[in-house]
């Protein structure tokens, strides 16, 4: 017997047919003589209409009010949920919250979890009773309801994980795990059995959009085991887990990531004195937009050039900020691009291997495709491509790297 | 200055637009430089929406799961509410029946307040903040939510009335205001500038259903002075308030109400015996049949007639079930008849005015409208008569006592 947190998005808990569902996935895990506390997001387009009242009265609602409003979206689906455990004999209990008192700062709309208290959820465990639990929500010091922002009922599950010291926390999401790339993209992609926190960082913010990254981070910093599984069918998902030392036989790559729509500017000839990355990088940041890629090569001619990488939809804002900047630090040039990709590979094995940047980098070669930027980071090599080369190389790279599943 | 607190239904924020709206009506009491406290419903068929996903998943939800999921109608109002009083620049709060802690009992669906926290409505009200609360919602001491049952939203207006000793209770409506009669039937029903609890207890139960009888009640135990206003209209509605002895001029009859869909049961020659009462009405009772009115007149030949009327909805099951109680108690016959009507005159006036009573069935006879059962209390008659003659009669007896509004 052990305990185990369930976490279901909005598309899994997205009509009463599919919440029924749910209550018979944790019937399974009852009948096995297991605990379980489940975490639920609000019902898929619930969010959205809550929001759409909220923008009909006003261009920039409360921030507080703005989280009373949408936190009731999760209410909903607790009580649903609650109600299907009890139509299948299933004792069950649901709290929002603010009822179990996930005490969170007051940042309205991205309010970070201080504390949990599990004196109720665990009195009802000891009852028999499964824990419903509302996802994306806590309540303030001061009684007002917080919310974490999208997609922080992951960061509930495993917060509850954490401070019940659950078994494992499963993510049950539409994907019966994570693959080593995108299967639309590679046939042959494979589902990870297993992967570390590190990894899953870096697929997550590199574009596998399987799991917030902040729960990610959170799972990783409390060592919660977290498994990622698919709502309605069976399997047994993806752990994300620690390093494990004992399998020696480690691939070197776990996965293949990429970003399909980014663009690239790059500001050339700038005079190459301390403080000049920020005089670029500032207004940049000052127009709200983010910056993924940062590269600087070394200087020659006392000038340097000075690239970055966004979003795509950033991309005209961000050239405009940029030219004035340019013209003001006496820059010889600004050069954009916006049909570029970034391909990275991922994986912990790199560590304790040399050779993997030379091998990928002879793999684009060989496929006649050009770098333009290189950037890498403990278990990651980023290349920065034309766009129209995307599948080509990822699928070159996925084989190379050994990572096909050749029974497909 | 003073301070008002104001109950909007769940037409009166039905939109975002007319939410808006209640906050101009807001502003007004503001800008005037009085303090405002508001209970607020469910936009009107949020909560059947509600219900329709409880009752998708079950014919019998979890009365404690129903209150969580049901109290989130109104936790949607209190948090637009408030962004709509923001962006006309009044400094507002929302509170959960939970938040502000309005303490109940335990009895999901139809809980009883028992005590009212006022303390952060007060702080807020210092702060010159408009404060919002969820109508219709509380919490038990165990932290459960509750929900008062339908119309309570208008019991909450009441007792944060009562708790803050407010100077009035407004409850806006659909309607100006309370009237002598249902002006449908009687063209020159005239709204009334004020009305007595009592009264109000009566014309309510007997069908001018303009306020939930428990927040009546409510309010003239607390003696709250309740005002009946429309939401998007001016005017200064019908106060409903304690007897007034200064006025000498008070009119005899206030209002006349009616039950259109009655239906009479009568035994016949049953055995004059004590505790034949009872076992008449226990079956009818035990069968979930509210009774209205109840005549047994004095006995004959040692049997008696026993009659009762029900609503029209439950005549068939009632019959049923008084068929076979008769047959057991040796009763003659049971007659029965689902064409009547209950008329009643209620004024607290009559308490001081004799004769009332025989011009109301002067009056009657006039028009040769024969009257089937009477029924007296302290400040109410009622009969009923055969339904054809409901607006005929209700119309007659509006003239004969002087409620007309000649000005139409």
């Amino acid at each position: 017997m052990a305990l185990y947190v369930h976490k279901y998005g909005g598309t899994s808990v997205g009509t009463t047919d599919r919440i029924e569902g749910v209550a018979q996935k944790i019937k399974k895990f009852k009948d096995a003589g297991h605990d379980v506390v489940v975490a639920v997001s609000a019902m898929s387009g619930e969010t959205n209409r809550l929001i759409g009242l909220a923008k009909a009265i006003s261009d920039e609602p409360t921030p507080r009010e703005m989280d009373v409003l949408v936190s009731t979206g999760e209410q909903v689906t607790i009580s649903l949920l609650s109600m299907a455990l009890h139509k299948i004999g299933l004792p069950a209990r649901s709290y929002t919250g603010s009822q179990v008192r996930i005490l969170t700062d007051s940042a309205h709309g991205k309010a970070r979890i201080q504390d949990i208290d599990t004196q109720r959820i665990r009195a009802d465990l000891d009852q028999g009773r499964v824990v419903i639990v509302a996802g994306f929500q806590g309540v303030d010091e001061h009684g007002s309801i917080t919310t974490l922002g999208r997609g922080g009922s992951d960061t509930t599950g495993v917060a509850l994980a954490a401070a019940l010291e659950a078994h494992e926390c499963h993510i049950y999401t539409d994907v019966d795990g994570v693959y080593t790339t995108d299967p639309r993209v590679v046939d042959k992609a494979k589902r990870l059995d297993k992967i570390t926190f590190e990894e899953m960082l870096e697929m997550a913010s590199l574009g596998s959009k399987v799991l917030q990254i902040r729960s990610v981070e959170f799972a990783g910093k409390y060592k919660v085991p977290l498994r990622v599984l698919h709502s309605r069918e069976e399997g047994s998902g993806t752990l994300i887990t620690t390093e494990d030392d004992s399998s020696v036989e480690k691939p070197v790559i776990s996965g293949i990531a990429f970003n399909r729509d980014e663009a690239k500017l790059t500001v050339m000839g700038v005079p190459d004195i301390p403080g000049v990355a920020s005089k670029i990088l500032g207004p940049i940041s000052a127009a709200n937009i983010e910056v993924d890629m940062i590269v600087q090569n070394v200087a020659a001619d006392n000038t340097t050039d000075f690239t970055f990488t966004v979003h795509r939809n950033d991309f005209a804002s961000a050239e405009t900020v940029l030219k004035a900047v340019a013209e003001e630090l006496g820059a010889r040039e600004v050069s954009t691009d916006n049909k570029i990709t970034k391909v990275s590979i991922v994986g912990v094995g790199m560590r304790s291997h040399a050779g993997v940047a030379s091998k990928m980098f002879d793999v684009l070669a060989q496929e006649n495709i050009n770098i333009q930027i290189i950037s890498t980071s403990e278990i990651k090599i980023s290349v920065v491509i034309a766009e129209k080369y995307l599948e080509l190389a990822v699928r070159a790279l996925h084989t190379a790297f050994g990572l096909d599943d050749d029974t497909k």
